[in-house]
């Protein structure tokens, strides 16, 4: 008999704690070994909301957003200095790529770097100031100011188990450099990278205490114990979301909640794109967003808009370049796709594909496990790059209400603009849509039907593409968050991703009141 | 026998509506006679909502929001117009004095005025532009902006019975410049003054069909009709509050939600102030507050913090100038505060002032109704002014927990100043504090302190001493709202307003076509 695999622990009140029992496995999706578990059962998490809070006072938040900057700099150079045997963690446990890994460590600590160029811009204020200030009245020496002061609560970080990384980095990196102490906690079946990341941080000592806590395990009575003073910021599936914004606690205290949820994204290829830049742009994005992470990122394309005329163009295309997708064990060099994360991500998967197929054809992959070369199919947890196609879009209904989180998308023609807009505003808001074509005047069109819809658009015209960053990579100097279905949430963003950590306050006064408090404060704009 | 009282109509899909049955008697709070009655019941408010949405298409959401400013100074002139009728209607069913119809009646007005100038500046846009161009990449022709689009869906407005007018009109006045279609639901008790001026602006036809609609009774299934294109802002007590934020239908689209609840405001005066113009300022504005609108301000003081060593002169200045205050008849001119607007506020007044007295001592007035000439005390709402007195502010309890909505406030002795930003932050979060004082240091570290719990503060110091705009009155150019408690809301504040109907979206492409966005857009800062 093998050594029982290790329970990982949780930072709470300054010290690693276990928790009892076991809550989850975490699994090798490709060989379904147990590689640890974790529970975060019986820990007091309201005294560890208590002592981060406590903790804060005599240290972040006595700091400059310079200094705190500096923080967010230090988090990233540990991770720097360690990020060679992180890839290892995240191929093992959450089936990745060495690119799909990259995408998900790299992206973390290039947002921690940002947030700490732009913090250290900030200087050594300790508010910020927002818009100019204003007269009230006829008297000219009493004014009005908006500052942005950070609250005084604990930032409460809940991920997704497609990002244990930059999940835990984009949130973290931002709530700290406002003087807001975090409590994370990421999904418990992908948390094996996040948990040493956080060991790596906290034993390097460069946080004051109390300011990085994080749970390994299940939330428990967590959101029972907030405070109007605190905040929550969730990523994950429109259900917990529910839950989350519904809580009894935090609803009866106003709690600010910010949600990235499920979302339906788009991309939408012009009327009349020939051959040519464009084209190409579109088609290799699609297949990249469809096959990045096997499909588990919240912002990749599931439904492909194409000109009626063209469908059976792009659908051949991208057949093609499916087919050239080399699926199996992300240790393999050769392996263009790795497996989802658990075999109960496959299990949804297929269950979405499933219900898709009522109103879709299969071009390629379906709801079985594909057949892979020294691979257990009753262990592994992997899903073919599966094309769905519909001939009559207006017709159809699951595919823009049913969310496939693995490597599946939809192909659905539309006859005209006006036809393009109102499919793609089917989903019911969405993080992202990405639009490709030559004609621009187009693209701005659309970019105004379908943006209320949406927190993000990329318009990719011949000049930009071989030069964008991807529909589905979340740069921190943009938006990030949709309305409606996609949880009405805001972050990032640059500086605007600050404002969720502080509380914005209009002073009235004396000019020259106003004037100290100004001179005092850093620039929003 | 006399005629049974006027049943008020509701103005849905185009064409006034009469709602089943009585659902409430609106009452003169002075006489206890009946002035008309309100019911919604049985009207189809689905149908209303996508009656308002439909029509919104073609008519303001096409408009820039210049046009749309226009439509807003229009509403403002034809109020103003008809100004002097809606006087009679705030003293007969609010017990409004005229100084208090004022603040409501011509405050709506000056809201709409000032969103008219603000809108007029933004020109012939159709969506806004937030902060600069970035680029995302090496390449320089590539970069992200932020546009400000209006959201798709309809506005509903819930009021609060005590400002029939300004609330209407703040709220609406913001929607409908960002081209959002209104539903408004005023409380039913007061909604004389309200249906009036909604019947007077739909006569004069100066906004498209659609654009603004009026639910006279109760809000029934509302909210389960809402979509995620919608969005909601509430302004009444932090029960109701809870409702609408945990409505089943809210939380599962996502709903955009702008709560302004329940807030117990402090005033502090600062220590060593001594006898001149801010003392004299503070004295003044507690009394202003407790007695306008007979205490009926969400903004009102209900803490009146002090330093240990001058509670005793504070509160003789107090009551001496209450008791100069004459209660009664709001239509004799000598009369400085009337009556709260129903007997079941001022059941609910006497309820608190009960309450709080389990820890404080009345210096004047209580929980019984005044004796007044003339006045039959079994059919009218009056409370008298009523000055409390704690001795402990540290051991109390009730004070910082219990919202007495009428004129009423309590004094709160403190020792030092950390102590009295600690006792200040106990409300749990407010929407407005107000500190007076001559050292401006001391100003200045306290708006710091308690900052980060409130969306407005006050500093009175002696420069402005006489040209302040009152700790309770809402400057449109100023931030409304307040965290925790207060239902951590953000409502008007100049441009600021805007944002909550429009959606964020980063838009990432080329260089071109970002400037062909950002030329057509108007700039938000």
């Amino acid at each position: 008999m093998s050594a029982p695999p290790q329970q990982l622990e949780s930072y709470l009140c300054g010290h690693w704690r276990r928790g009892e029992g076991v809550e989850t496995e975490l699994v090798d999706p490709v060989s379904g070994v147990v590689l640890a578990t974790a529970s975060a059962k019986g820990l007091d998490l309201g005294e560890a909301l208590a002592f981060a809070r406590r903790h804060v006072q005599s240290g972040l938040r006595g700091m400059s957003y310079a200094e705190r900057a500096t923080l967010v700099g230090a988090i990233a150079d540990v991770l720097a200095a360690n990020r060679a045997k992180y890839e290892g963690f995240a191929i093992a446990n959450s089936g990745n790529t060495k690119a799909d890994a990259a995408i998900d460590i790299d992206g973390g600590i290039g947002t921690l770097k940002y947030y700490a160029l732009l913090g250290a811009g900030l200087g050594e204020a300790h508010t910020l100031v927002d818009d100019k200030p204003v007269r009230l009245s006829r008297a000219d020496n009493y004014q009005a100011i908006h500052l942005m002061l950070p609250r005084r609560g604990v930032a409460i970080h809940i991920n997704a188990f497609n990002f244990p990384s930059w999940g835990l980095w984009e949130k973290a990196g931002v709530a700290l450099l406002c003087g807001i102490p975090v409590v994370a906690k990421p999904a418990s079946a992908t948390a094996l990278l996040s948990h040493e990341m956080a060991r790596d941080v906290i034993a390097a000592k460069v946080l004051p205490e109390g300011s990085l806590n994080i749970i390994i395990g299940g939330a428990g009575d967590l959101l029972s114990h907030v405070t109007a003073d605190d905040v929550i910021a969730f990523t994950g599936s429109a259900e917990t979301a529910r839950r989350v914004r519904g809580h009894t606690n935090v609803v009866a205290n106003s709690v600010a909640v910010n949600i990235e949820a499920d979302s339906i994204n788009a991309a939408v290829l012009a009327p009349d794109t020939g051959e040519g830049a464009a084209f190409d742009a579109f088609v290799k994005e699609v297949v990249r967003e469809m096959t990045v992470k096997a499909g588990q990122k919240c912002t990749a394309i599931r439904r492909i808009f194409v000109p009626a005329d063209r469908a059976g163009r792009v659908v051949d295309a991208l057949a093609a370049a499916l087919g050239r997708i080399k699926v199996g064990d992300p240790r393999r060099e050769d392996t263009g796709m790795g497996p989802v994360v658990t075999r109960a991500q496959q299990a949804a998967a297929f269950d979405g594909i499933r219900r898709l197929m009522g109103e879709a054809a299969a071009v390629c992959g379906g709801f079985e496990p594909p057949a892979l070369d020294g691979i257990n199919a009753d262990k592994s947890a992997f899903v073919a790059p599966t094309l769905l196609r519909i001939d009559d879009a207006t017709e159809a209904e699951a595919v823009h209400e049913i969310e496939v989180f693995g490597p599946a998308a939809t192909v659905l023609p539309y006859r005209d603009e006006q036809e393009a807009a109102v499919l793609v505003r089917r989903s019911g808001g969405s993080l992202v849509a990405s639009i490709f074509g030559e004609d621009r005047n187009f693209l701005a069109w659309m970019a105004r039907e379908i943006g209320p819809s949406h927190g993000r658009l990329l318009l990719v015209d011949p000049a930009i593409a071989a030069a964008h960053t991807g529909h589905g990579i979340v740069m921190p100097q943009c938006n990030h968050g949709g309305p409606g279905r996609a949880g009405n949430g805001e972050e990032l963003g640059g500086l605007y991703g600050l404002r969720f950590y502080h509380q914005r306050l209009a002073v009235q006064g004396s000019t020259d009141l106003l004037a100290s408090l100004q001179a005092s404060a850093a620039n929003l704009h």
